[in-house]
């Protein structure tokens, strides 16, 4: 099911590789994504408490907006209006786009075969939701790279229901492709990502791996993980699907952004990650550091004249001490949380590309053993 | 009571005039402001939703502190402890402090002629303040310019309330003075301003303007204005007031910032200005337009492809369409209030950069019906 346009369309380029680890860039026609790479997640149009001006300045490559939020808030219509999604952010960076499947399957929709129909957040309005609107709605928001509706169940969860997740979610790749193809999509120099599906069970997942690369996407994604289990479970998933993976194809693990997480899924041949925890943290007063997460407020930071992360090389380590920004956070200037969002957002992106450039030098063993001994 | 040291501390070196208006810059230890300026309000050791990054990038050449809040909040200690205030808040601009006397007036204090007792708003303790007090509590911030503890009665109030409020104001600068000479600010650098009240009764406040010349201070401000008087009696008591100031020393009008009275006070003689619209306004969804206020929450707005003001040169402006803004504040997204402040304070920074270019230009005539055209 090619689209007759460019096969070249979001291959990577791998550079280096480590046992299974890569390093690379992604080529688009907007530009191009050194791998692997975090995405920080800009959930209704904007980073928390940041803006695109922000985005260069952290050297974000693609920042990940979601479908949900922004059909209901403002709707596609009006970002549509006001030139699609980039000129909608003031963001000339990488876009890509979750399917908004994963905010409506918290909803407890109902879902059938042909779609899934959900009550909105926002107005308790009920909306009816295909595979073929996913594919609409991120055309017309123009994501440079988007995904397809998958059903997304938690973990644990029965047998039956994995089963089930994996054949809609199978049925409805076939069908979200076949729109994308029809679309203007394909010659806009967009691309699709297919997501496997499948829980822990290795072979259901193998099994949703093998029935998506038989659809054929641009890039493929591991969804459902991240999602209730534990980390060991998810890590020996990816040492049985990852391989199952096409080399010259990125590989997105979905929701994933602990550190741990991160180097461990990089040294597994993960190439692109999204997750809410750097700007959540920095929401609630918690920063990242190499010893850990930590939470500022506490009274031992009053007058620590300290940077947040002595080992850190933003902006704000390099201008403001642990006392002040607690002191912004006592007080409840909104400069504080955006100051740590800033701090938060760069530390993971730094260790990224921290990863990516063990993966070249052949020394991201030193790089794991260093973030398991601060955060196990 | 000259302090022994540099008389030029804090001189103002004029550059042009224009009937009463004057364009010059201020000389000090840490470098030169340019007036008429325009200082944002830094009310808790930050501008709301800036840092001292966003100061930087607006050009911003002082920043006002409020010395109530940072004693309260973190505390004297603490901020020297981290370094002093200007290393506190990583801001190397010119830092000019109030007393605390403003926000300690507000919250109906027990006034007697050694000091005002109030209880704090953070714990509700009693406090017990001096002039010496306010002198010493800037001296350890490191503010570049302090301000007397004066009284600041508002308007209108009885005659023999304002005539306290200047006796009052005046022993206390005499006090305010001499600990301040007796202290190491001068040798630090630092200069005091002190304060004329008197409302809008131009004999009292006459005297009040010879009374604290008689003290001799680095600079002089007008308190007590902008409390509840409408615009025309204001604008009559500068023009009876500042002339009888001293034309080398910068003049301050203390909390005004609505764009007539900026225009007006430059055509007037006032040099310095500080308030706090720009950024509340932001906060509640309301922008500076040429046009006027305008409320950006507006319905209108929800697919605006044009800038907040097609006029403005700002880095907002430049980037982002009015309906972006607007659904930022829709969802309650905290960039939308940041993105607005950014804008509100260049805005006005540039009005008073403008109307300082006007003054040296002879057009000052042209900036203030324009203004008045949008704000009348």
């Amino acid at each position: 099911m090619s689209d007759g346009q460019d096969e070249r369309r979001l291959a990577l380029d791998v550079e280096g590789t480590l046992g299974a680890a890569r390093a690379g860039t992604l080529t688009t026609s907007r530009g191009s994504i050194p791998t692997p790479c975090f995405m920080p997640v800009g959930t209704k149009g904007a980073v928390g408490t940041l803006d695109a001006a922000d985005l260069d300045d952290l050297g974000a490559s693609v920042v990940l907006g979601n479908t949900y939020h922004l059909m209901m808030r403002p709707g596609v219509e009006v970002i549509e209006r006001l030139g699609g999604l980039h000129r909608f952010m003031g963001w000339d960076g990488h876009l890509l786009t979750d399917s908004g499947g994963y905010q409506v399957f918290s909803l407890e929709p109902k879902v059938d075969d042909d779609a899934v129909t959900f009550r909105s957040t926002y107005d308790g309005d009920l909306h009816r939701f295909t595979p073929e609107d996913a594919v609409d709605v991120q055309r017309r928001l123009g994501s440079d790279v988007q995904m397809v509706l998958d059903v997304c169940p938690p973990l644990p969860s029965p047998p039956e229901v994995l089963r089930l997740a994996v054949e809609r979610t199978a049925a409805w790749a076939a069908r979200a492709r076949r729109a994308f193809v029809d679309s203007d999509a394909p010659q806009r120099g967009l691309a699709q990502m297919g997501i496997v599906q499948g829980g822990v069970d290795v072979d259901l997942r193998a099994e949703s791996a093998e029935r998506t690369l038989a659809v054929g996407f641009d890039a493929y994604a591991l969804g459902g993980l991240s999602v209730g289990e534990d980390r060991g479970a998810m890590l020996e998933t990816l040492d049985a699907i990852v391989p199952l993976l096409p080399e010259d194809r990125p590989r997105y693990l979905m929701g994933v952004g602990d550190p741990i997480g991160l180097v461990e899924a990089v040294a597994r041949g993960i190439d692109l990650f999204d997750c809410v925890i750097p700007t959540r943290f920095a929401r609630h007063g918690t920063i990242l550091t190499r010893d850990g997460r930590y939470n500022l407020k506490k009274a031992e930071n009053t007058a620590a004249d300290v940077p947040l992360d002595e080992t850190c090389g933003c902006v704000v380590c390099a201008r403001y001490s642990r006392g002040y920004l607690r002191h912004l956070l006592q007080v409840g200037e909104p400069t504080g949380p955006r100051l740590l969002t800033l701090h938060n957002v760069a530390w993971t992106i730094a260790l990224v590309q921290e990863a990516r450039a063990a993966v070249l030098l052949g020394d991201l063993g030193r790089v794991r053993s260093d973030i398991r001994r601060g955060w196990e």
